[in-house]
């Protein structure tokens, strides 16, 4: 059984959510439906492992299923919320968003904060594809940029995350 | 079952496992006997993610169960070796170290490489037990340091680490 | 003559520079041309030590004065461009974006590469002001975020950066 | 004037000092002179930038000359001592000191704390030459490792320090 579960994690899409720690209501509810029908998929979600939306897509992902891994900013475990299966305890604090990017195999932006746009930023410039959901434009030299693949539902944004991890040879 | 999943990772004892990449034969082997009694007792086992003890512990602990965490010091999941059920992209080269260390309830440091030294310098550090097979000796101010907990089998060291864990408040 | 170099360096404005490695033409000499002015000045110009805009911005500071810092991103000292005076070796690959932001009072953001968007984000995210020349456009929420204070020449963005160094308790 | 300036810091040496933040009395003296020493010699000090031993070479350098970096762990400026010129501020907790330990030519390990201690396994593994003043003795597979080189006094580790920078590649 361990390693029937260990198999499991090792097959399974590495998802990266990001988003703010003071999300809106609307937002908080599009991060908590990422969250279970990522969980349904049995998906690894990583995510920064606090409040907010990275709460709300754990909370998702713990009532259906999948493995959550928070990537704490801080030096203390108990600072995860209690969702998160598996706290990693960097210490590192903003530069730890570097890390749940790399660790992805395809990243879901929610919402609008500067801490989302600055794992955005990280995340096109490592090829890792971002689906966006309610969250930031970006323009170019006058020009819309089509980096961030948009997202109208929970549902699109999780069916494209998942196709672009199957995608993914990360 | 995959709720049943989420919630052994959740209870499970977070064990670091520290070592050179070129461990001696005998290194090698006392790794490996370290990860089959961590697997079997179901732990979470954080490691480097390369190659020498990293991968031989991480073959122990796939063997028989636990949980394989790779914390990678490169820009590639590909680094990571074939027994990592997870592995984390940190692009932080040796900085990785300090996270290994954090995240975990207690470390066992394998062996002697200044590697190896420099996360039982952070562990005691940051008051993280290190339990240690083979492995460096200290001196301050001319007496032998008492911080690593020298232990002198595989049996001994995983046993010494799971009772730190269940004390750990981490 | 030693401690008055020192005394310099210690009263003088902390200007970080972001932008492209592979920037155009025309960007390349807005870097230059900033880091002239900014070396009138007498600044510490913080950059990422690479080439392109970083080794533009550099060039111009060594013409004309100020002090050019590279945080690095590899592990080697000789990936500085020859116009970094003190290189800062930090080994941690993108994630060293955030000391350059962290450490500077201002920001000019030059050109529009997705590695320039991340550090926007952090420096928003910390509230170290941002000023930007033919830099990233940012829409939240279907409106134009004013987060990134927009200077239309290289004199401007240096008036507007050291403006803000001044006023800056950091 | 200004280039001038900026041409020292090019040419002159890059130390890295490594102690703790409680030294004793002994300790904190022995930091200091090696501060002043350092400073005559034009050199480039890079240190952890709080408190201890780092404050103490601080001071020293600053009587004399000589420029100094401070390291930061945390997020203020403000935690730097008031003898740092230079504050780069990483958030990186602990990780921080692989950076001190990688951007110099040599080290200086004052005294004995474990964080100290971690600095000098990642300087030996990265081949920086550590002189150790009344720091740790290392022991491996029974036997005293040579790793340090001892010095008996502040002027015998500066001496050692600026020589090995001299041969640096660095």
């Amino acid at each position: 059984m361990p390693i029937a579960r260990s198999a499991r994690v090792v097959g399974a899409p590495r998802i990266g959510v990001i988003g703010a720690s003071r999300p809106s209501r609307a937002v908080a509810r599009l991060a908590y439906d990422v969250g279970r029908l990522l969980g349904e998929r049995g998906a690894v979600v990583l995510c920064g492992g606090l409040g907010g939306v990275m709460e709300e897509v754990a909370r998702g992902v713990r009532e259906t299923g999948g493995l959550t891994v928070g990537i704490l900013p801080g030096v203390e475990v108990s600072s995860a919320n209690r969702f998160i299966d598996l706290p990693i305890v960097t210490g590192l604090a903003d530069a730890r968003n570097v890390i749940i990017v790399r660790s992805a195999q395809a990243a879901i932006a929610i919402g609008g904060s500067y801490g989302t746009l600055s794992e955005i930023g990280f995340a096109l410039r490592m090829d890792v594809p971002v689906i966006g959901l309610r969250t930031w434009g970006l323009i170019r030299e006058g020009r819309r940029d089509r980096g961030i693949h948009v997202a109208a539902t929970p549902k699109q944004a999780v069916t494209l995350a998942l196709a672009a991890a199957r995608r993914s040879s990360r």
